[in-house]
């Protein structure tokens, strides 16, 4: 048996394939974001961060640090247990209640991130109910898959934010079962938003469970960053709404939000919740200041907003083929894993921008792209410089061809 | 379909075992460890906590403080990304210099908690072995069991830390598959201890990879924190090291270490570390300091074991029921979940001693619990004032007839 064998060809499939991962190492700049610098055995150099998921630049908000230092001192770096031995927190309480509250629901739970909030969940309300039937969006977070896989439940996967084909699979499947509609509100490769309320009538229409996404929408949507959901009024309709504190809330950490009594279910069974040492209290405490003061400030989603339109609109007259985004995502199509690798070294190395090539399996072959997240630290002129740096590196790939056959 | 009344039910099933678990709201002091104020309903009281996983007192360590602050100051509250999509920050490599030198391994990926690494690594191996067979002892952590059966693989449990059951199983199968044997090197319930070198000797006669959990090891023992498996010089032997940031490092996170080409393929087909946001560049920051720490001290080691060593003869003299445990973990014997909870109330709120109820599913029904761990921050006079109100608390509730009962 040679183990080593068996690794370098599963290494050698995806270095064929041109979608083997180089990490970048970066440095982000507090109190200058999106400036960054990028280290690489050649030395260091200044770039732009174009492909960050801390949306709003929450991760150098003043409230934000002064809270996570106040907390620092006063408990000490970690938690020191599990939720159950030791580990909870009065800052884990407190960002609890927050978050219900955000959400408008009677309790949230804290996870360690967002992929376990999701796959936990999921696979526990399997357990709960062994002849639940999922329906699941084919576009769903990876984290989602693998929590209804582990669910160990029948599941139904329905075409992208197809109503049509979802409520055929709720007609055809036994109305005396349990049954949950799984989805997101943003989807953040392509940046579409699904129909929310829609999933909530057929929900109704066949006594189903809700249970939406929002990673790509908390603390950017909604009159207090409530999500897709709070800006469309419906909150109330979903059973449960899953969120991240590691992208518009600029930390790390997960969470669901539901009534008493499903938290609580999930709580007492979710193995990922369990027997896992519960999220420091310094980040915790920065969660609460970012989301508290997301509830109150209104200006950094008005900015946001505005710099996606403004970037989409640059891109478009410059005739860079954006492709199609409801939300503040900007994906850039190129259409081929070698280019978009190439196109995304040269723009980092000979530009100063930073932005990654998202390539299988994040997204489907033949649909690779540059993705772009503008936020409120993005000036006009950094747009600018952008624009111009990717019309060069496109015409230097002769990206366009790529594109094209996609 | 009355959704309610299967959650409703679920709960019922765990209060009727008087296992249902009341997070306890707690503060810990910073400076002031294992002192910490607990919340409730009535108000705040102070507590003595002796159920921590902060084993050394590491999170209020000033080197791992100042580095944090340093961090947070630097470069903000979050990493912004995933590993590969802007989120690998420079203390995230640092990091993984640093464990991967700790454990004398070629490579190191970190993973947002111990359970996440654990069952990402596990499942994965399954993944890119689908014919692989693992051999599994029958008390593995949680997260270990999740990532075996998420891999998919075939799989034999053996009696805990058996050598000729494993031997027997390993001779039973295919002499061509590819195997895996897992365990653990301290076993955090009991305080008991694997048997490394003799698994490793096994592993070499069936060719089959090693994967330890050192989790309730590393920091602990070793001459530089490295695990059971540097005090007994075998770390060059184990394929694979898998440890954690929460416990004796005082913060948050998961690892493992291995040669270059099991971390890079791990790093390139793993889910649970592809799609998920890094771990905030703050505690990586504070991991550095942590371990580099305990690379350079062995006070807090030495203090750590003579101080378990006193506890546990101090309750031996006492004629309390502690378990054996070849380890600094301290387990005293109950055998009855509403009893072990009744006492771990009592002593929270008439003694002010905190100390959790150790319930089914994470030990066997009949073996529930106290378990207590002694840190370098417990005093003599601490562990005293622990023996009398134990002393007292066993009395009244007449708990030896339980424990000789199990």
């Amino acid at each position: 048996m040679n183990y080593d064998q068996i690794f370098l060809n599963a290494l050698k499939s995806v270095k064929d394939e041109g979608r083997y991962r180089i990490f970048m190492d970066i440095e982000r700049k507090k109190g200058d974001f999106p400036n960054a610098i990028w280290r690489c055995e050649k030395g260091s150099s200044d770039i732009i961060v174009w492909c960050g998921n801390d949306y709003l630049g929450m991760g150098q908000h003043p409230s934000v640090i002064y809270e996570m230092e106040e907390a620092l001192h006063k408990v000490g770096a970690g938690a020191g247990g599990t939720r159950n031995i030791s580990g909870t927190n009065h800052y884990h309480v407190l960002l609890e209640k927050e978050l219900a509250d955000l959400h408008g629901k009677e309790s949230a739970l804290l996870f360690t991130s967002g992929y376990v909030s999701n796959e936990a969940t999921l696979s526990t309300l399997g357990k709960l109910m062994p002849d639940l039937i999922i329906f699941s969006d084919e576009l769903n977070h990876a984290s989602m898959i693998q929590g209804i896989i582990h669910s160990g439940c029948k599941r139904h996967v329905f075409r992208h934010n197809d109503l049509a084909h979802l409520e055929q699979l709720l007609e055809a499947s036994d109305p005396d079962a349990p049954k949950l509609i799984a989805f997101e509100s943003i989807y953040s490769m392509d940046g579409d938003v699904a129909p929310i309320k829609e999933f909530c009538d057929l929900a109704e229409r066949y006594n189903a469970l809700t249970y939406i996404d929002e990673v790509h929408a908390v603390g950017m949507y909604g009159a207090r960053g409530g999500g897709v959901a709070e800006q469309e009024g419906l909150m109330d309709r979903l059973t449960i709404i899953e969120g991240t504190l590691g992208k518009a809330y600029g930390l790390m950490g997960g969470y669901i939000t539901a009534s008493d009594l499903i938290v609580d279910a999930i709580r007492s069974f979710a193995s990922g919740f369990i027997f896992t040492t519960s999220i420091s209290p310094v980040i915790a405490a920065g969660a609460v200041a970012s989301i508290k003061h997301l509830k109150s400030s209104s200006l950094e989603r008005e900015l946001h907003q505005k710099n996606a339109a403004l970037l989409k609109q640059k891109m478009k007259d410059a005739s860079l083929p954006v492709m199609p985004s409801e939300s503040h995502i900007v994906p850039l199509l190129v259409g081929d894993a070698v280019i978009c690798k190439q196109a995304s070294d040269m723009l980092l190395k000979e530009y100063g921008i930073y932005v990654q090539p998202i390539n299988y399996p994040t997204v489907a072959r033949g649909t690779e792209r540059l993705r772009f997240t503008p936020s409120p630290v993005h000036s006009e002129e950094m747009m600018d410089h952008l624009v111009t740096s990717l019309k060069a590196v496109w015409a230097r790939l002769d990206i366009d061809k790529y594109a094209s056959a996609a």
